[in-house]
This record gives structure tokens, sequence and C-alpha cells, in this order.
């Protein structure tokens, strides 16, 4: 018999649907052509990649000329920041960012510091919604920039985008930017209504597209320079070969994740807040992190109580459980998860979550299995535990005394 | 019948060949995983993703530790200039590199020169081999880096790269940054032969792997920093989820490229050198441009006097023939080639070139079609010109003068 396995990390990246791929094949091994070349093999790979451009921003509500493909959604991050600091950084010099928002954004605000860059970090409640008060004091004349993710990686929390957006026009003349990395194709990302939205970071692989293919939306009029320097492809704005297998399938899965957004959301939610009864009900000492309502459809995020999260995750995944401690992207760094500590969870804390990421073959049945092992894992853990022991040895002395 | 095609523009872009889709199938598909996630899907994707980094490591002579993987050679150039700019910036502030570069090198030294940095731009001579003495010259303590590509993508030189590190290194203390994109699979690309480059640049869509992943090889102990920050991929020099599929298919590519290269490189000289002969045996008024014997196996670049590019062009590939100007990253731009410029033709011969490029499907008989095809369009086209017909009667009137 096959090992049971079950997939629960969709935050961490998903696999290539059968679509998608049938999509891309074409443009591997037929319409395989250069889109800079004249001649028809280019030509029938430019038309290719423009009807790619077309279906993403009709996906987005944009403009096609306003839809830019990148290599994924770090590149179109760093693109969004270091853009927009090379281009309008001798008009300001101030940025304003989240404390919860993605390394690709954090790091990249911390080396625009050092080319003296002055940047405000915002505070977030207690769930992870940005601090709105907080932004308006921030904005000055010299803010050319406010980068807010639409919804966090790790505890699923989703921000106000539409009132940030107002906010940051009303108080300023920045460029707005969302990391939208993990709310397309599981809520609503529509940029008619998001008129504030400046800029926008998508990534492939994160609704079931290819690794190694992102979009950066730039609305026109935005003053962003070049990242990455050399031919004149994407209008001038981004060189190199242009990926058309994989800028087909980006828009592939994008055009099939927006259409089945309702009910996919609603089924993700329903199984997600399924599992969220069952943990806090039937596991003592856990958390919930993250907003109760206003969060990602497939993400859920706990803390246990003297339960450290490596070793949680390990017994898991012994058990056919693939979750995470917190993203991918910081899990091989050993320092606790900068969202927890964000949201008030002290350090020994902050080192212990267990973030399960629901995706489309998930099932009740996974679900059900999950919390089993949790229950499981978590108790044995406990038992190993020697602060769970004191804990429990305090317990038994107060219940004597009582 | 289907129109005939022949394609003739392999330095623009390659088709996937089956090998190479074929490896990265499944890990698109089934070894999906992310691969910093702990878990076994993470771990399956991580296994690939290093076999992956250690063949390539294998193909080049160089260490597994050594390969970064990116989205592609334009990415590859603009990181070894920046980061080594960035790095070591402090040190020094002169770069050095060649007139006929590749623009992913040239627009972004041209970036470096407005950040204040020195950029000395080496000559090359007729046949477009970079001038030695230029460079010994030009090398001083302030000198970071040193860019010169393998060979040029245009006209297809090939530079004494091995004779060109000992410069740089007993002239400096300076890095030695390598385009290798259109050389490697073509000609031998062995990094502990070519002990002195520091970094190299590879694209994996050049020798038929997938479009939008490439390599940087970086020397142990080259100073370098990272372009796109973020997560702490790629041994934290380079973030972003890893393209797994891409780099596997990059691996496979490479793999067979440099296996066959010495049997397809020595049947592409071949079929190239034909080509060359019958070109300048049978039309009138053509030049070859680039050296040679020195040249890429598979490039072949002409002039033809009294003949615009574009038009050529347009025409052959009416015929089925798809060929090039020059290179496919600069023919969106009306500007002549810096390339054609720099070896010394005059601004309207530059404008006129015809790049054909061979590749594994190419065969006699296509060269032979292509020959008879161009003869013919070289001879309408010189028919129309005005500037044909004043030459003709200078002719007629020479003929009857004598």
């Amino acid at each position: 018999m096959a090992k049971k396995e079950i997939y629960l990390d969709h935050a961490a990246t998903t696999y290539v649907r059968q679509e998608v791929l049938d999509a891309m094949l074409p443009c591997m091994t037929d319409i395989y052509g250069n889109p800079s070349s004249l001649h028809s093999f280019g030509q029938r790979a430019r038309k290719a990649l423009e009807a790619a451009r077309a279906s993403v921003a009709a996906s987005l509500h944009a403009r096609p000329e306003e839809i830019f493909f990148t290599s994924g959604g770090t590149e179109s991050d760093n693109w969004a920041l270091r853009g927009v600091a090379a281009a309008q950084g001798s008009k300001g010099r101030h940025i304003i960012t989240s404390k919860i928002e993605h390394p690709a954004v954090l790091n990249t605000a911390k080396d625009l510091e050092k080319a003296g860059f002055r940047v405000t970090y915002l505070d977030v409640d207690a769930d992870g919604v940005v601090n709105v008060d907080q932004l308006k004091e921030a904005l000055t004349p010299d803010t050319i920039l406010v980068s807010i993710m639409a919804a966090n990686n790790e505890i699923g929390t989703i921000q106000p985008i539409e009132e940030l957006g107002r906010i940051v026009k009303a108080g300023s003349k920045a460029a707005f930017h969302v990391d939208a990395v993990q709310a397309v194709g599981a809520i609503e990302v529509n940029l008619e209504k998001w008129k504030d939205v400046d800029l926008l970071s998508l990534s492939g692989h994160k609704f079931y597209g290819p690794k190694g293919v992102g979009v950066l939306f730039i609305r026109k009029g935005t003053r962003i320079g070049p990242m990455i320097t050399g031919g004149s492809q994407e209008r001038k704005k981004r060189a190199g070969t242009e990926n058309v297998p994989g800028s087909v399938g980006f828009a592939k899965a994008l055009e099939l994740a927006v259409a089945e957004m309702p009910e996919e959301s609603r089924r993700l939610a329903e199984l997600r807040d399924y599992l969220i009864d069952r943990v806090l009900t039937e596991i003592k000492g856990s958390r919930l992190n993250g907003h109760r309502t206003k969060r990602l459809p497939g993400n859920a995020n706990f803390s246990f109580d003297y339960i450290e999260g490596e070793g949680l995750l390990m017994y898991m995944s012994m058990r056919g459980v693939a979750a995470s401690t917190g993203s991918a992207c910081s899990s091989a760094s050993l320092e606790p998860s900068h969202v927890l500590l964000a949201i008030g969870l002290k350090h020994e804390t902050a080192h212990g979550s267990f973030r399960a990421t629901l995706g489309k073959t998930t099932t009740k049945e996974d679900i059900d299995y999950t919390v089993e092992a949790l229950k499981d894992v978590v108790n044995m853990l406990r038992e190993m535990s020697p602060l769970y022991d004191e804990m429990k040895g305090a317990e038994r002395q107060c219940t004597v005394k009582k």
C-alpha cells in the first residue's frame, strides 16, 4: 500500500494543473520562436504571448499594456520597490510598508534603507490587520511608495486594500503597491475596484500555474524604472527573452482560478472552518493565529502551548501530513516568525506555529485524518516536554489546594 | 501542402527537445513541492533541484555550490554586473567590457555609469576580436570587473577567453565575467580550463532547454551581492521559489548539449562553411561578418551591397526561411547593429546584415534552398533599388569607356 500523503501546504506551492500544462506544451515544442523575431516562428510566439497578456489583463480587470511578465512574485516585489525607488528617489526618500510583509518586500526595504531611504514599518493588531491610523500619520510629502500585502502568507489575514488605497491617495502622492501573491484566486482581485492600487505582484505557482513566472501590474502613469536591463522586451521595462510557455501557463491558470474562485473559496472556507473548530475544541491549549473571518479561505494557522513547531511538523510529516511552520521561504532560517511576533506572540510561541493551507484536492477526510494525527502528535510531544510536566504539576497542586 | 518553413534562427531561441520535456514534466505534476518545505513533497523537489545543480556543475567542470539558477541569461548578466558593483563598489569604481557585448551587459553597464561607475568599452578588430593590448592598458587598481562574452550572438566571433582571463588576473584584482549564452553547447566551456573566469552566464533556451531559466556560475570566493532579495533560496544569493522544472530541464539540456557538442559542432561547421562558400561565391557584393574560422559552428552573418536588411528578411520569411538581421533582442529597435558598427561597417551597411544560425534540425537541403532563395531575393531587391541602378549605370559607363 502506498504511504498516505496529504498535502496541506498549498500556500507554499501547488502542482501544475492539466489544463495549464496542455496550454503550455505547444509553446515548448511547436510555437517555440522568440517573440522578438520578425519571422513567422517569432510572430506565432508573439501572438501567444500577447494573448496571454490580454487574458491576464481581463482576469484582473486591467489593460494588457499594464501587465508585465516577470520570473515570479519575488522579482515582482523587488521590481516594485527598487523600480519606484530608482525612478522617484529624487522626488522623495520615504517608503511605508508593514511588519508582516513577505521577505521579498521586507528584505528589499531593508536594502533600500542602506541606500538612504527611510522606511516605516507599520504595526498590525492581534489579528494581523494593518494599523490604519498609523498609516495616516506616517504619510508625508516625502513618501513615494506604500507596500502592503493583500493577504498574509502565514496567518492568512486579509487587509482592507480599498480602504488603505483611499488613505494612501488622500494623504500623499505615493504609489501604492500590493503583493497579491496569496490573494489571487482566493479572494476577488479586481483592479477596477482597487483603483488606487498602482502596482500588484502575482506568482504563477500559487494557483496551479508554473513556477518561474510572475506578473507585475503597473497602472498606466506609474513612474517606475526597470530592474533588469538589456533588450527592449516588455515595453523596454523588463529585459530578457520572454518566457512564452510560462506566460501562457500563468494566464491559463489565472483564468481558471478566477472563474472557479467563488465556488472553490466557499468550499475551502467550509473545510477550513471545520478544521479550525475541531482543533480549537478538541486540542486544549491551542490558539488560532490570524483573523477568525477575514482570512484566506484555505488558511489555518495554529499555536499549541508547550509545543515546538519544528518537531510537530516532523512528526506530522511522518504521519503523512505535509504542512508548514510558517512560510516556505523562511523555513531554512531558525528565526521565529516575524509575522507571529508582530501579532504579539511571545518569542517561544512564535517558534511553534502549525500552518495548514488547503487546496483543490483537499477533502473532508483529509481534514479528519489531520485532526486525529494532530491530537496524537500534540499529546505525544507534550508528554515529552519538561515544560508541560511542570505545568501539569502546577495544575495538580492547584487542584489539591482547592 | 504545408508551407515550407526553414528555421535558421537558433541563436534567437530553440525548441525544447523531447528528452528535456520528459525530465521536466514530472516536476510539474508530481514532484511539485517547494524545495524550501521540510516535508516529503518539499524534500523530493529539493532532491530534484540539487541533482540538477550537480549535473550543471559536472557539465561545466564546476562545483555544485558555484551554480546559481536564475530566470535567464539577461538576469545572469545583470546580476554579475550589478552584484559585483554592489559588493565591490567601495573597493573600486571601474568596469571594463567590450563594444560588442549583448545589450544585457551594455545597457547594464550604462546604468552603472549613471550610478557613478566608470566603464571602458574595448574596441574589437574587423573580425570582432577584442583588442588585447587595449585590455592590458585599461586595467587599473580601480578595476573591479571585466565582462567579455565568449562568443558574439550576432557575428559568431569567439573570443580568446583563456588569454583574456590571464591578462585580467595578471593586471588587476578584477573579477572576470563571461557571457557564455551563445557559446555553451557550441564550443567547449570548461571552468577548470577557464580558471580565471569568476562569473559565467548561461541561458537554457539557447541549447534546446526551457525559456525562463538561466544560470550564473559564481566561482568560490568571488565577492558579489544579491540582486533579487527576499527568502533565503540559492544560498541566500537569489531569492524566490526555485523553478524546479526549469532547473531540471536546463540541466538535462546542458548535459545533452555538452555530450553531443563535438560531433554536432563539426556537422554544423561543415554546413556553415558550405553556406558561406556558396553565398560568397554565388552572390556578388556579399561579405561575411565576423571571423572566418574563429566563429560559432552554427553562425553565418552576411552583408549584401545595396540591400536593406529588413526587406531581405521579410522576403526570405515569405519564402519560408526564418533568419534574422542581427539579434532578436534588438530587432524591435531601428538602430543599426552596434556589433556591425564596432567591426567597422558603415552606418548604411550595418542596417543590412543577414544572420543565419543553424541548429539540430538543419540539413544540407535547407542550406541549398536558402542559398537559392537568397540569390533570388537579393537580385530582386537590387533590381528595385535606386542605389543599385546608379551603381549599374556607373559600371556600364565604365564598361563603355573601356
